[in-house]
């Protein structure tokens, strides 16, 4: 089996497998040449032949142990009939959902047929991982967590304090619970048909999950994802599912009851007390600092060094704390993974 | 003793004692009268008589436990010579500050001087909770956490990421330690001037401690918290010092250890699960979410409810996670006093 599935299934496997969030993307030049070649960043995602290309890339220069599907977490809410768009150096934009006609419009029925790119690029990386030689490289398929991807829909794009949302979420509960029914429903369909395609291990991303008061974080955040998981373990029971609730701090103890079989940890958190929260058998995914990695040299040493000592032993899967950023020296991801895999 | 004092030397005081963060701001339409007749921000905290005067206005209308010295954690910067100024929608914008001659710019000599407003008007709101016989209300002064000011003075700014101070605090660990130190000495004085001005308990601002990975917020948030907690501890024995390390979820067991009196929880965080991780003596202070205020009625109260339940017993003082919101209506404000009260 490969290490990172023993990992998932809860193998202390050493050294840990490694892959990074974001680990196809702008601080590779050769990321950067197909980036060029296309109009916008949503025609990337949805034409397979160059996502699959993308996905490939950091593979190919650093072998990692997971290959994630090179996508956007905002590519379902599009596949629901809502707009986006990236504007450069801008991030998403997208129109604001605000009332029960801009629920009503997001049409689950056209997903399929939206996102069949998306699952053609799925059967192209895992065909090119084993033409390639990647036998042990697990691929990884994703999605928003509903309540990140409402953040989005609703704020319109990136916000400071995501007022909006949880402004709704606590004036308009029954129009938000709508909302995230919609997007939950349609995220197992869409993370069903990934593992159709070829995905191995799911993950997902509840990157804004930390700005959900305690209450709301149990409603919006565990609920749903206790949902996605109990759906998709029914239909896919062997299939690992990684949860990643992005600053949820000490409410990581509570996200671990979904049913997830691995757990990001995002920058802040001091891992080995995430650890001691969850259940052993429990995976833990992170930590370490991009800007750390863009440093390199010691100051990279030294932040990873503490998360291999204090992981050694348990399921661990390396990884940073949140995606690669566009400035980190490809040789430096090099001398991470030396690092890691020297345990 | 005031309720405030009682409860931060350790006293269970119930109904807790209660204010909120940016009690004195736009929320209040007296507030906005006042901020109408001055050209900028930084006039407004400079000109003893109008900051004392907006400090006083929500005590007057709702009767706090704490005033708190209207002001901004970058008038110490400010006071220190670096550049400062608040843009209408942008929020503050200040010279970046990246290497060696930016630290040497910063002139500590001339901060007293620069401060003598501040603490004109922490007096004249000393005096003015006396003869407005509001004898109970303790006056608490404050300034920003020297890696939260940092962060400003880096990124020139607010930012999405705070990639450029994470960045130097990796890569020239020496540069942002000389300017961590400038900060931390600077910080000490000026919470001196405040408490021989008339400030009655002392908070330390650290918003931006959740960007730091473990050990970065152990060199960066505690070491220096520590340090000024220390130095104030013994000139001024019996000043209460609450520390608010926003986001740092469960290093807030670490923080505990700076020696303060209180700690603040941020509004993504279980109340009950924080004050768990700190010593019973330590007063924990927070944490209803801004946007619950905003809907009020039975959002409010339902997020309210919790905390109570889960603090009665303990040295508690009531808050927000976060400082209120320009958007609140002021009826919620009372409405949350009388469910605070009611205990």
């Amino acid at each position: 089996m490969k290490r990172l599935l023993r990992t998932l299934n809860g193998e202390a496997v050493w050294p840990p497998p490694v892959w990074l969030m974001r680990q196809a993307g702008r601080y590779l030049p050769e990321y950067r040449a197909v980036r060029a070649g296309v109009k916008d960043f949503v025609a990337l995602c949805t034409t397979p032949e160059l996502a699959a290309e993308v996905t490939l890339q950091p593979i190919r220069r650093y072998g990692f142990d997971a290959a994630i599907l090179f996508s956007d977490i905002l590519i379902l809410p599009w596949a629901l009939g809502h707009g986006l768009e990236f504007k450069e150096g801008e991030g998403p934009v997208l129109p604001r959902l605000r009332d029960e006609a801009g629920v009503a419009a997001l049409d689950p029925a056209r997903v399929a047929e939206r996102v069949a790119p998306v699952m053609e690029t799925v059967r192209l990386v895992r065909a090119g991982l084993l033409s390639e030689g990647f036998a042990d490289t697990a691929l990884i398929g994703f999605a928003g967590a509903p309540f990140t991807v409402a953040c989005y829909m609703v704020e319109g794009g990136g916000s400071k304090d995501f007022a909006a949302v949880r402004g709704m979420a606590y004036a308009q509960p029954a129009l938000f619970q709508r909302l995230m029914d919609v997007l939950t429903e349609a995220t197992i369909e869409y993370l069903s048909a990934q593992v159709a395609a070829g995905a191995e291990v799911l993950m997902l991303f509840d990157s804004w999950a930390g700005v959900l008061s305690p209450s709301l974080f149990r409603t919006h955040c565990v609920a749903p994802a206790t949902r996605i998981v109990a759906a998709l373990r029914q239909r896919h029971p062997g299939v690992p599912i990684i949860g990643f609730p992005r600053l949820a701090g000490m409410m990581a103890r509570e996200y671990a009851t979904t049913g997830v079989n691995g757990i990001g940890v995002d920058t802040g958190s001091d891992i080995a007390s995430v650890a001691a929260l969850v259940p052993p058998h429990i995976a833990v995914q992170g930590n370490l600092d991009p800007l750390a990695l863009v440093a390199g040299g010691a100051a990279m040493a030294n932040e990873t060094r503490p998360i291999l000592d204090a992981m050694r032993g348990r399921p661990f899967i390396f990884n940073l704390g949140h995606g690669i950023v566009p400035q980190t020296p490809p040789d430096h991801v090099a001398a991470l993974l030396e690092l890691v895999r020297a345990g």
